[in-house]
């Protein structure tokens, strides 16, 4: 079997900085890289991570965290995450599942510390008290995105202020009577939702409107959908102009449970949050944000602090923008402007 | 520090069943399990699972490989790989990302190799013969899913049937002028997706029909369908009355595209295959795979392998249906049937 000097030799070049090429430090040439990596292929040398996380005590592997990575936002957030991780050579461990009390145990306690982990990057979720002690425990550093907690740098948007800007905007075509719909079966990221929530009541309560919330349950979306667009329309009061979805996928869901049925609200107005791909496809208004960038940052921002733990607790807003499409439109009673 | 000794006694347990307890062997009941997790917590014991791995020759840890994880097939499949990795306590290191001749150099011949994983699954793409060599000699088992190769077990659909079954219902309901689009930008699984197409042109002969295909290109969905929408109008020949989208995602973006443009085709048919989410919701005629069970499958064929490494080199075919919603209807010159 090769030695790590057997590459240095075949290769020209010191036997640190095989070590280097092959663990991927930045501060080595592309060429160099490439021929270090090419004569270890050619002499079957590779290094050992285990050995080498035992004698460095760091094992180059990221921790990602998340309740479904079958979600538009999660999955683009581990892409951006993902591509970050390459430029660095580490590696990306997937710790998806549902997060129940126990499961959530399971992974703080057992999963995540064995591993030894560089790095943790949770999504969509913010660790407790104890659960950012035990990942500190095992010297893990922390980054959350989508979510915000006081004990760890993070990544995401204004969720409270984009829930706002889609209020807002469907006040200003003139809707009066609008009904903001969650699905805590079907959307990830029960924080970002509860803020969105949060935002839209600011600003119906600001219009002197009355906030009206439902929220549905269903095994999949079409069943969302047909849940939450009968449920805005259940009520004692008149029927809204307008419906929200807290995510772009429940709001795609209730604009195709609209078409879908004789509708007894001519011309209702749809609006999500999000920016899923599918938004532009449907025309359906949205606030977007860009998730893949916001991986891409909190990698960015992990790796920062593993170099320089003194690196501060930065908070990270994410831009996001209002785009208005054709799905919201002033409701019937009021002329086009 | 607290021992394994520690915590065996604290648990009343012996040493290896601590062991086995924490590395989430099968024959341990669920009881002593959950106590001996709980003891270990307490004592802040931590099995190192580096030190752990340089003994037994095992890390426990298992690869994914894929082009991209944002995309629906891929993340199905992961979802189910990671619910049978949480049953036999092993963890999903991650590989995704642009599947360029230098990345899959990088990936084979260093990123995958250092890592001793036990196993790697691959999805959607296929190891050449020098990379299934360069797996084998790191000691990792290999099965694929979404393609096939000789060299290892695979699951997946017959994707020639499912061509070929989605343009027999199209010709089925009296269509003649189909137009099969596929995007190489957008859709994962190429081998998938080529075989789809000679699945297509099957049928198509068998009914005495012409085959036309179109590929485009485009950087996002309503692109992709925009331009698939035009290239299958954009002929010699008269337009088509249906149009087959490789994938559900391309056939949603044609959907939109056509309803969204002034069409010169009435009553134009579009069908996909997968049973994206999505293709429920959009009343999508498509053939439903199921890839959550394809990774989960594809996950207990690897751990058969890696407990009897004489088990047999499976090809297991997962079931897929056709599924007729309203976007396929017969064509406007024929009556309804």
């Amino acid at each position: 079997m090769s030695t790590i000097s057997d590459v240095a030799h075949r290769a020209g070049v010191s036997k640190s900085t095989v070590s280097r090429a092959l663990n991927g430090h930045r501060y080595v040439s592309t060429e160099i890289r490439d021929r270090v990596v090419r004569v270890a292929a050619e002499l079957g040398y590779v290094a050992d991570s285990s050995a080498a996380s035992l004698a460095s005590g760091r094992t180059r592997m990221i921790g990602l965290l998340t309740s479904r990575i079958d979600g538009w936002y999660e999955a683009e957030v581990t892409t951006g995450v993902q591509e970050f991780l390459i430029e660095i050579d580490h590696d990306l461990v997937l710790f998806s599942g549902e997060d129940t009390a126990g499961s959530r145990a399971r992974l703080f306690r057992h999963a995540l510390p064995r591993r030894r982990l560089d790095g943790v990057i949770l999504v969509g979720t913010c660790p407790s008290p104890s659960e950012t002690t035990d990942l500190a425990s095992s010297g893990a550093a922390i980054v959350t995105v989508g979510t915000r907690t006081s004990a760890a740098p993070s990544v995401g948007i204004d969720e409270a202020a984009a829930g706002r800007a889609i209020a807002e905007h469907l006040i200003s075509l003139g809707h009066q009577r609008i009904v903001f719909v969650d699905s805590s079966t079907m959307s990830a990221g029960a924080s970002a939702r509860t803020a969105r929530a949060q935002g839209f009541k600011a600003a119906m309560r600001s219009a002197g409107l009355p906030a009206r919330l439902r929220s549905v349950r269903g095994s999949d979306w079409t069943q969302v959908g047909f849940s939450a667009f009968r449920s805005a329309l259940d009520s004692d009061t008149l029927p809204p102009t307008a419906i929200i979805g807290a995510c772009d996928e429940l709001a795609l869901a209730v604009l195709a449970a609209s078409r879908s049925t004789v509708s007894e609200i001519p011309d209702l107005s749809v609006a999500g949050i999000d920016g899923h791909p599918h938004s532009a496809l449907f025309d359906l208004t949205t606030v977007q944000q860009r998730p893949r960038l916001q991986g891409y940052e909190a990698a960015r921002h992990l790796h920062n602090l593993l170099t320089d733990p003194r690196s501060p607790v930065l908070h990270v807003t994410a831009d996001a923008r209002l785009v208005a499409r054709g799905s919201s439109s002033p409701p019937p009673q009021f002329p086009n402007s």
